[in-house]
């Protein structure tokens, strides 16, 4: 194996979700298509390093700055979705769940990590929000110990402003079926239970 | 989300053991690694396809043809393990397994998937024993019907040669517990018992 070939292998281990064995797997995947895939990929990675960044505005990953979705005048502005990370903006948005506006913190507060409120991008939320024309702010963070210990210090800083404050519901998933769910979500699910 | 990026998952997505999902999650990952991972990997990437080719003699990829296995002068070329792919390739040089050289067929026969003996590279083995030189020939296919009628394919071919042909031998793996083995091989494993 030559030096090419062992320094791909280890790059591509770098990737979320692939191993060194799978790395090697990748590797040999690509150079078997190395005309339709490899050549391809790598243009696109190089095209898409140098073209994409993250949006001033609400730190979303694009090509513009503002961002698309920023950019977007049939969005409703006045409603911003917290969000930690561009992942969780792209679900979203797979979901067409969402008609306004986002905000990513890059994260969560975490003492764990280390992770403080400066670490995260509140500041330029607070900031956003208090330009005006916002009325509501809806904390989409996950449902974990972290999520929520964010959402709350997120909402502590927006409350003097007066707007609107919202959380993502918890409950059933769609779907799912109650005997795989775990205690916490089916706690959630009978407390906040709602008029059939 | 830009075209740019579009191309990029998409392309991600092609990897093995990447789905749409984590083709996603990798893009976001390789986009907030920029510089450390994502313009290096887009340029070993870019080399590698250049760079490496799959070797006339026995089929390794490898930046040189012979490849730097075929063209070591401390292997032994007597001896020959005959492998379904690159990947076991590989496999075998990690454990240090064997000494001599390889050939790979590019996969195995398989009346499913329509592979008859001309689409893997069994004359150039035929060729390479009958130029002489080669003492014994391991078929080191893959323990599945498929790897096994392949074998058996191969070895009828060089039948004739009267060089001696050989196999793995099947058997618990090291560090198998029984309990978890599955009853091929537990009878195998029997069946092929030796003295202790």
């Amino acid at each position: 194996m030559g030096p090419e070939l062992e320094r791909l292998i280890l790059l591509l281990g770098k990737l979320p979700g692939l191993g060194p064995r799978s790395a090697r797997r990748a590797a040999l995947a690509l150079l078997q298509k190395r005309d339709s895939v490899m050549r391809p990929l790598a243009e696109a990675m190089a095209a898409a390093a140098e073209a994409i960044r993250p949006c001033s505005v609400c730190g979303n990953l694009d090509t513009t700055d503002p961002c698309g979705l920023c950019a977007d005048e049939r969005r409703d502005r006045a409603t911003i979705c917290v969000v930690e990370t561009v992942g969780d903006l792209w679900a979203l948005e797979r979901a067409h769940a969402h008609q306004g506006v986002y905000h990513v913190l890059g994260g969560t507060l975490s003492a764990l990590a280390g992770q403080r409120p400066d670490d995260l991008a509140i500041e330029g939320l607070v900031r956003r929000v208090a330009a005006g024309g916002v009325r509501e702010v809806i904390l989409a963070t996950s449902a974990t110990v972290d999520g929520q210990t964010t959402a709350h210090y997120v909402a502590e800083r927006l409350r003097e402003s007066g707007i609107a404050l919202s959380r993502l519901s918890h409950g059933v998933p769609v779907g799912g079926e109650l005997g795989y769910l775990d205690d916490g979500t089916l706690t959630a699910a009978l407390a906040s239970r709602r008029p059939a």
